[in-house]
């Protein structure tokens, strides 16, 4: 008898590919800014803008706006509770494909 | 510098995931029939037919039916290639989530 799949423990805010990109960026890295993330995942201003505002109203993400010099800069940080939900995500990923 | 993250190397046909449920139930069991995966996933009749279907337009699945006596039973089976891309799905979602 082969083992029930949880399909319900994969959070869809994080298995989303681009949100899944962004919040490992956030994990291995700490923070990043928007540039370095919009380089990094290959992905247009716009579609990244709107997962970013997913991650954001989820709790998952925080966002700084800081001017150096005369340059605004975003950077993005994971929150505690993004942390926490990018590690269930993991571990119930590799639950759910273990061999 | 963080590395870039591939979300092209993310088969978009295994992330799905009521597919990637099924794909983790072939690989795990080999074959497994319909109500089996019905009941381990927990999806309805429709929505699993629906990802069925697509896991076999790419390849992935190969059906086989048979009767038990005078009951039909379906059967799905992992082919190589779906075999292949599960592997490599699973290879780079760990490039991906990597710590």
């Amino acid at each position: 008898m082969a083992a029930v799949r949880r399909l319900d423990a994969i959070d869809d805010v994080i298995h989303q590919k681009v949100r899944l990109g962004v919040m490992s960026s956030l994990m291995a890295s700490g923070e990043c800014d928007f540039n370095f993330l919009k380089a990094a995942l290959g992905v247009s201003d716009g579609n990244l803008s709107t997962h970013l505002t997913v991650l954001e109203e989820s709790g998952y993400v925080r966002v700084t706006k800081e001017f150096h010099g005369k340059k605004p800069r975003t950077t993005y940080l994971p929150t505690d509770s993004g942390r926490r939900a990018f590690e269930a995500y993991v571990t119930a990923l590799e639950e759910m494909v273990r061999r």
